[in-house]
């Protein structure tokens, strides 16, 4: 496979579905997955490790990682609320495992049920089990730190407390943190000096994704302004399918077709197929037939004359 | 008035209600403006002069021009397709003339029915009215760069094309250019190249101001990239509304509410009280109920604790 500039993670069988009321089919959630992987997207988060009274639209999620990884070519990426989580993410032989923190701990207390002191303890449990597996079968470890520009039930959030939580996760064993504007609050401005802050502290390498919500139009004017911060993975969900359940008002990811479209016309190459990825709509919007799905790109078209890797250069 | 850091040129009195098949009342547009213009916007482009038997949505444009520039602080800006529309665009009293010119010439003629030498022929002949008018009651003539991202008819346009029209437009007595991507084709890599080169072309007093459309999700994200090259001026339109009727496919100019709230957040002084703003909304709904008008911001609603000037800083 050719190089690429810029990793776009899918999160839509992840984000997406687990803020809609259907069920999608686990047959459906394969052939999506299947279907973006083979349109060129690398890294995919097919699903979380919750318990499905929770969430039944993450039912399953051990069945499709399983699936996912005989993908060639594909990082497969899950969700874990809890060392629980990690532990059936481990036994699917997920790729990646993303454990989300609020920096609010309200936030926390009501998506997670724990203080910020109980989630370490979980991703210091979650880290002694991954040291017992050979290194080749070790998940890559990271924390999504949710809330991170803002809470729908706290307002704003201490920058400091998001760099103060970031340390305490790196020590505790994540390899990587990771900044999620859940609820839609994040500006471009802030956002670079959050990147900026968090890895001053933490390193480069430690902060290299980002997970942006559109809600209030401002995900690809951030997803932009990370870019230039050298953040190289950015989350997004097919169709803008997502949100968060516990976030009032929050609701979309950025679209992955608008995301694409704009990296692709920049001249970056994000290793996808942009005609290939809009055709998957269509197992989304079929199997979840009364949900609807989102983006500018593919309402409008692309330009006439366009080209994949840049465009206007002359 | 407090010094701002970005102008916000509020065009939906113009670019908006041109691309709407309904007729908006006279009454209703300057109540629309005088209620932008209570809210801290500082110029609004209130109507195009251009017979009524081509644009009827733009009769009356004189009457709205000479009402307008009766409101303290405000600058009115008007467009003129020519000399003639210039004429009545004086004769009203506007501050600011704005002459688009395409590009991309299969759309200027299509649009203006000239070639570019005829469009910089009628230049020529605004800049010689001007100039017999006293300096206190010489508006501010500027040409707007249409199609300056690409043409939904052409397809890429060379950016040696854009330079070479703006330099054109500038020795023939535009005080200013401005890019405006009329089919939604951008992106911010793009945008910022074409400001750089422009500018080292025409120097930079002589570009502050950019036109951006939403078509494909990327206008916010332009906003951002263009204000990082220095760019002051944006223009925008209240609920989204607009586009260009001769470029199809190409829908819908920024949404000024949603650009006030990057901007705000960011920490950047527009004058403007988005309160006041979203209030506004509801007069051109009333007085357009046909049409639909757009916004995250104004769908979301602004973050918990939400204060303007800045967000999230520490």
């Amino acid at each position: 496979m050719s190089e690429i500039d810029v990793l776009i993670s899918e999160v839509g069988p992840r984000d997406g579905l687990q803020s809609v009321d259907a069920v999608m089919p686990i047959e459906s959630k394969k052939a999506w997955i299947k279907a973006e992987a083979e349109a060129g997207v690398r890294e995919i988060e097919v699903g979380s490790f919750v318990p499905p009274k929770l969430l039944p639209q993450m039912d399953g999620t051990g069945e499709v990682v399983e699936y996912a990884v005989g993908i060639e070519g594909l990082q497969v990426a899950a969700l874990v609320p809890n060392f629980r989580g990690a532990q059936d993410a481990v036994a699917a032989g997920a790729h990646k495992i993303s454990i989300p923190v609020s920096v609010s701990e309200t936030h926390s207390l009501a998506n997670l049920n724990k203080t910020h002191d109980q989630v370490i303890g979980e991703v210091e449990k979650i880290k002694a089990l991954l040291d017992t597996l050979p290194e080749g079968e070790r998940p890559h470890f990271e924390a999504g730190l949710s809330t991170a520009f803002g809470c729908t039930m706290e307002g704003p959030v201490s920058e400091d407390k998001v760099v103060e939580l970031a340390f305490r996760l790196i020590e505790a064993g994540c390899a990587e943190v990771g900044l999620s504007d859940t609820t839609g609050y994040a500006n471009p401005a802030q956002l670079k000096r959050l990147i900026r802050l968090v890895r001053a502290e933490v390193g480069n390498d430690r902060l290299t994704g980002v997970h942006l919500h559109n809600t209030r139009g401002l995900g690809l004017a951030n997803a932009f302004a990370a870019l230039e911060e050298g953040i190289s993975t950015l989350d997004s969900s097919l169709g803008g399918l997502g949100g968060c359940p516990f976030a009032p008002g929050a609701s979309g990811n950025i679209v992955t077709e608008d995301l694409v479209f704009m990296l692709e016309a920049m001249g970056l190459n994000t290793g996808i197929d942009i005609d290939k990825l809009l055709a998957v709509r269509s197992i989304v919007s079929d199997a979840l037939p009364d949900e609807e799905i989102y983006g500018f790109t593919p309402d409008a078209g692309l330009p006439k004359g366009y080209q994949p890797g840049g465009w206007g250069i002359a």
